[in-house]
């Protein structure tokens, strides 16, 4: 089958190296330049954290050792407080899981060589989808408009502001929701110091702050990216160099220290937004091309529980399950594949809550108590006791079934706890 | 100041007569011809019912009585059980008060002539709004693209596929959702009987099936417009003439009866969708214009508490209070305006949960014994007990205090139930 993608982003790419392996024809639309030649955007999402989902997905292809390769590992948190106390939280019981810090460039570039590698995936860039017509898509170029042949098929695969999907929105019974957080984010380097890491390279800093935060990821060339998480009113308070070094020096005094192009920094990048999108259905019939959507296009999710890019990665894995189940019949693929809205529901609900976790409770002793009791629970009780945390970052397990698994462990331990009280009970009695 | 309206609809022409009445210069711009020489749309919500707060709207502008008289009065509901039998349930406590059946257009007609009757409305038709440059609205007309400056306001009353909207929806930060209904709706026409009216015409008449129903209200010719509210697949499950009869015949068989062209009606009428939206906030920034919404543009509701366009009615008068409020500012009275939004949020939840109650709970003995209980409390308790329905159709109450209201009495009317309780036993207990 002749299928086209719009999008040549991190799912775009995985996406297209799917299904050329099934024996499709793929040609990628994207509207930027091609990454590998043109520079990267600046103060956008520059890096990410992969973890199993999305190297599960990798691996499936054969890529993931590749991608690792140039990732960094962090099995942990560490938290910065004001007085510059340093508190390390690892994301498994044993500290042997971690979540990996890559470019989104980097692994850009890689999934677009992956995807080229296959001789029947065709890549086409500088083009920016305009409007689906009547078996065509059309297309605005430098060279100005183009009007290409619709494939039968038509993966949306444009990210969080889709213009395949807005499409998908216009018919009549697509339900969709757009929903912003009052917070504003935006990218700030720590360089290396005397060319070395500032911090420790193995794990994700977070300055936690009530309201707001500021994490680091480290790059493999000793830097960090990092993101502050602010209210918007409060980013845009700062609104002089004098007043970023000021709030800088008292919130973040140790990365303060390490971060000598703040003020120009903060001046000069952009402010993200934060949003969460629902679509439902993610496919339907436009201009007589079946459309479908995957990724942030079906479902974008805020950054804070670092799944965006491993559920988008998931989809694909996904996507192909269900082409499997029907044959490579693209129509029933998709109505099947919209049984993971179930999950994508989760996540994105999931990465709502845990905003608050890592700007608020993860600074807190009572946090650090319990995740400690959990992870003393995951060891007494290997395999039968996981953090949601675990589940969602270092196994497959849909995200519906992950939360259908937590309330089960809640509820069972509710259980164990009042038997042990009873049994404290009887035996207190007993002795007494 | 001069203000542009988008859409001259209901809204759009009640707000024009609101702005021209404080002095503003305003542009209509309506994508239809001028429905006073044109014909109407054929089965798209061809009647509607004016309640109190619509009436208000019109009363302050000296529209109502002119109104009215082009109405007829529905004091109450009249259920259709499947056997013929008929049960009348008065609206309000004394059977005093009436929702309004009136028709769309003609409604329409007579706020367009309200309108162009100030000197400082102007109304053009045939313009479809296409985009909004900078500065500039531009329209598409049977002549051509055509493009005119913008006026420093532009008010979106373009109802609920809003284009005004769609601008404000592509900013960053604005909230919105869509949410369809798995129902469809058809208008059909029950005509006159032998010159007269085939059912009474002072009720709403419905016929309750569970999962779908069928409304029907008067009009001034003597024909009752019909709606079906039926399950997408049951509409089109229906697919030729003798199945539309004998599905008829079984299900509304005093309908079917009075319907003698029902089989082609219901061939050729379109299937309308029931949608829910909202977006936050109503006004924006857009092309150096300070864009506002109102109406359905703001926030489309499902028809089954009949308060669509008295909501929108009700916006306006809101809007030119706002407007009172700041001395005619418009930024900060849209800014002031967005307060509605807590009543309007309120309309469309009571809207859908309605939906079940007149499809499947007015064919119940149960609830309707719990509505004379409820009128015989209204009359035992003037003014101290009020219930919903009364608050909602017979009153101008703001939707949010409708309800803050309705659960101060259910909490007083439990105290009062607990302590008759209580009194009941002790008077038992005492006389044992």
């Amino acid at each position: 089958m002749e299928v086209t993608i719009v999008g040549a982003g991190l799912v775009g790419c995985l996406l297209a190296c799917y299904l050329s392996r099934r024996g499709h024809e793929v040609t990628l639309y994207e509207r930027r330049p091609d990454p590998r030649t043109a520079g990267a955007e600046r103060g956008r999402s520059i890096n990410l954290a992969i973890s199993e989902r999305g190297i599960d997905a990798l691996r499936r292809l054969g890529l993931a050792e590749e991608v690792l390769a140039e990732a960094l590992p962090m099995p942990g948190r560490m938290m910065h407080a004001t007085d510059g106390a340093l508190t390390f939280q690892p994301y498994s019981a044993d500290g042997s899981h971690a979540i990996n810090s890559i470019s989104r460039a980097a692994l850009n570039r890689k999934l677009l060589d992956a995807a080229e590698a296959h001789p029947n995936v065709t890549a086409r860039f500088g083009h920016r989808l305009a409007g689906i017509g009547n078996g065509t898509l059309e297309f605005e170029t430098d060279g100005g408009p183009v009007t290409e042949k619709g494939q039968q098929v038509v993966i949306g695969a444009d990210g969080a502001y889709s213009a395949v999907r807005a499409r998908l929105q216009a018919l009549q019974g697509t339900d969709f929701s757009q929903e912003y957080l009052d917070y504003g984010y935006k990218e700030l380097t720590i360089p290396p110091k005397l060319g070395e890491f500032a911090f420790d390279p193995g794990a994700l800093h977070i300055w936690p702050r009530g309201r707001s935060m500021m994490i680091a990821l480290p790059n493999p060339d000793r830097s960090f990216t990092c993101t502050l998480f602010w209210p918007h009113e409060a980013l845009a308070g700062l609104d002089t160099p004098e007043r970023v070094r000021a709030h800088f020096t008292q919130e973040y005094p140790d990365a303060a220290e390490v971060m000598p192009h703040l003020a120009s920094d903060y001046a000069r990048n952009p402010v993200g937004h934060l949003v969460t999108m629902r679509c439902d259905p993610w496919h339907g019939e436009v201009g007589g091309m079946l459309i479908g959507l995957v990724g942030d296009a079906a479902h974008a999710i805020v950054p804070f529980y670092g799944q965006g890019a491993n559920c988008g990665f998931q989809d694909c894995v996904e996507l192909d399950r269900c082409l499997e189940e029907t044959g490579d019949d693209f129509a029933g693929a998709l109505e099947l594949f919209q049984r993971r809205k179930a999950d994508t529901d989760v996540i994105a609900r999931l990465a709502l809550d845990n905003f608050v976790e890592m700007r608020d409770k993860v600074g807190s002793r009572v946090f650090l108590a319990q995740k400690r009791i959990e992870h003393a629970l995951e060891r007494m009780l290997p395999g039968r006791y996981v953090s949601r945390y675990e589940l969602v970052s270092f196994t497959t397990t849909p995200y519906a079934e992950v939360e259908r698994r937590i309330a089960r462990q809640r509820r069972w331990a509710g259980t164990s706890a009042a038997a042990l009280l009873i049994a404290g009970a009887v035996t207190w009695k007993k002795w007494r």
